[in-house]
C-alpha cells in the first residue's frame, strides 16, 4: 500500500490533557512551531481572524476500529460511515479544527476553539478564506446539532 | 525528526491534468475509495451537503519551498508565511477544500467546488458541521479576495 510520511510543523499546549468529548470552548490553546520550521512560516498571520488546524490523534492509532457506527454510539443517532462523521477512530487519524486567531508572537500563536489535547502534533495551519467556505447553505442531519450541544 | 505514515483513502478522478491556479468551478469530480477502505465508510454521507476533504499534493514534493513569499509571486501583495497562505508549496504538502456534495453511489462520491488534480491521493474525508465553521465574523487581507478572483 501507498504511504506518505508527514513531519509535525508545530505542538499544541494547554491544559485539557484527556481526549474527552465536550467543553472545548473555554480552552485556550497555545500553538509552538517545531524546532525545524522558521519563525516566518508564521509571518503576517494575525492579518487572519481564523485558521485551519490539520492534526495527528495521537493517542489513538491502534488500527482498531470499526467502519461504521452510531456516532458516539448513540444508538438514537443513525449509523454512520466513519467518513460521515468526526470521530477520532478514523482512517489516518487526522483531526481538523477551524479556530479563533487570539494572537500571534513570533513562534507561537493562541488560539480558541482548538479541539486538541495537550501535547497534539499539528500537520499543517491554513488560514480561513471566505471564498473557501461553503458557497451554499449547508444541509446536516439533526443528530449533529445533538451531539454539538455541549461540544463548545 | 518524528514522522508519521499515511495511506490514501481514497483517490480524485477530474479533467484536470495540471496544476494550475484557476477556474476550478466547473470541474466536476469523481471520488472512489481506495481498495483497503469498505463501501459502508462512506454510509449515510448523502446526508450532508458539503464535506471538507483533506488531500496530498502529490506533483509537488521535493522539499524545496521558501517559508515566506508574496503569494502567486505577486509583490503587489505582502509578504506571507507559508502557514499564512494555502499555497501547494508547504510542509507536508497537505491540501484541504470544502466541496459540494452532488451524489455518492456506494464507492464513489461526484463533488463539486474540489481544487484538486486528476490521480490525488486522498487522506481523509470529513462532513462540514455548522457548528465547525467559524462562530464570529471572519477577518482576512484584502490581498485574498484578488487572489481567489477567478479561482472558482
Amino acid at each position: 500500500m501507498l504511504n506518505f510520511q508527514f513531519s509535525p510543523i508545530a505542538y499544541v499546549t494547554n491544559t485539557r490533557k484527556e481526549p474527552t468529548d465536550d467543553n472545548w470552548g473555554a480552552i485556550i490553546s497555545t500553538i509552538t512551531l517545531a524546532d525545524e520550521i522558521p519563525t516566518i512560516a508564521l509571518e503576517n498571520i494575525e492579518l487572519f481572524s481564523h485558521l485551519e488546524i490539520i492534526y495527528h490523534f495521537h493517542l489513538v492509532g491502534d488500527g482498531n476500529f470499526v467502519y461504521s457506527r452510531h456516532p458516539r454510539g448513540n444508538t438514537a443517532y443513525p449509523e454512520m460511515g466513519i467518513l460521515a462523521q468526526r470521530n477520532k477512530d478514523r482512517p489516518n487519524y487526522i483531526g481538523l479544527c477551524t479556530v479563533e486567531l487570539v494572537a500571534h508572537d513570533g513562534r507561537t500563536l493562541i488560539v480558541k476553539n482548538l479541539d486538541a489535547i495537550d501535547g497534539t502534533p499539528i500537520l499543517d495551519i491554513k488560514p480561513v478564506f471566505k471564498q473557501f467556505q461553503p458557497q451554499s447553505d449547508t444541509k446536516q442531519p439533526a443528530w449533529v446539532d445533538d451531539l454539538t450541544k455541549h461540544y463548545w
